[in-house]
């Protein structure tokens, strides 16, 4: 039972974390969605095939929080695009790996675009593949990898997926 | 653990009730709905830019569970409309604050719609905050904002969100 | 809280089922897929409006886990059809029944289809109502019915839903 509790308080603690993120990102406080990362980190947005073929392409890869910091400047600051609302959903939950120092874990996620003045659509769908650690006993992404099934995406991706 | 398993219990407890209250949209007990909620409840489905300003036009609003069953016998027996099915899809619960009396928690939320005939479509998306109290040990709707990210809705809203 | 642990554990039990399954189907594993399965099961995607009626007619209906693997066979290597990829997402998991030989259970899904060089799209959403049976310590599905909400299909269903 001891080890049944170890395991429901991780599954527990990775949905809290998700439902966070989505929050973050979808309430455009995008200032905070570095900090859901470690310094070190790896963030990429990358289609399906690319990934399944071992290309290296990416659609958005960053290599630090710094770079992701910078990502939310010029998505807030500079980049000229129409602004549109996100709305994420999250569902699978799979625990890949769990070595004591890095969980390794993967789930589903739906990205609902909505425009103003527009309907509601599909944006972007996929899995997201991660890497988790503690810090200061919290977990925070050591690497999310936002593996998206269509390589036709409506316009650009300007915010965080 | 005393602590963590009354975490993992309201959890738990939340997603049971987001659940019952899907499956009674979504397979059309419209007449079960209200009683989702308590008698002095407030039910608002509104527009995030409004919310978001702090403008009171919501598309939907209703101040008492009276009000719910008028909603429901309008929706049924004499609005004028095209039936369709509803699913709803719900992601990324967050306990917001919880002070014994009542909690406070938000989700994602994504209605799909299908008409007679027709594909199924994203419908309407958004956020739910609830506030929730327990009326003989289980939870009911003291609120439920429909806080949704859209301000065009495919023809009018029928039946709940 | 024995029977608290018991509830929390057939939830998190049956939530990491559909995870795996979900994984299985939009990874493309096909070969994989009626492992999930017993012998002597039943699989049906039927529409609701002939399911809500008791009509037999389903859009598939295997009755063994020989027809699963038939059906694979034919997905991955006789039909003729433009490929795509599917992404599932689940959502308010409802423990129906469990009289310890078998649990009952439903839950809402969604399944995104994307083609080659197109957009992301809804493909097919509805209901799973389920009958789980435990083998060797895990659970199979003696039957799992996908009960969609709309009668016109974006081309035909080529895998399982």
């Amino acid at each position: 039972m001891a080890e049944t509790n170890r395991s429901l308080l991780l599954r527990l603690e990775i949905e809290d974390l998700y439902a966070r993120y989505c929050a973050c990102v979808d309430s455009g406080k995008l200032d905070d969605w570095p900090d859901f990362f470690i310094e070190e980190c790896l963030y990429r947005v990358i289609p399906r095939e690319n990934y399944d073929r071992g290309l290296p392409l990416a659609t958005l890869s960053f290599e630090s929080k710094g770079m992701l910091r910078d990502r939310i400047y010029a998505a807030t600051q500079t980049l000229f695009h129409q602004p549109y609302y996100q709305r994420h959903i999250v569902s699978g939950l799979r625990i890949l790996g769990d070595d004591g120092g890095a969980v390794r874990c993967e789930a589903n996620y739906l990205v609902i675009r909505t425009k103003l003045s527009e309907r509601s659509e599909v944006f972007n769908t996929g899995r997201y593949l991660d890497k988790l650690v503690r810090v200061d006993g919290a977990f925070k992404f050591a690497e999310r990898l936002c593996i998206f099934d269509s390589e036709v995406i409506p316009n650009s991706i300007i915010y965080p997926i």
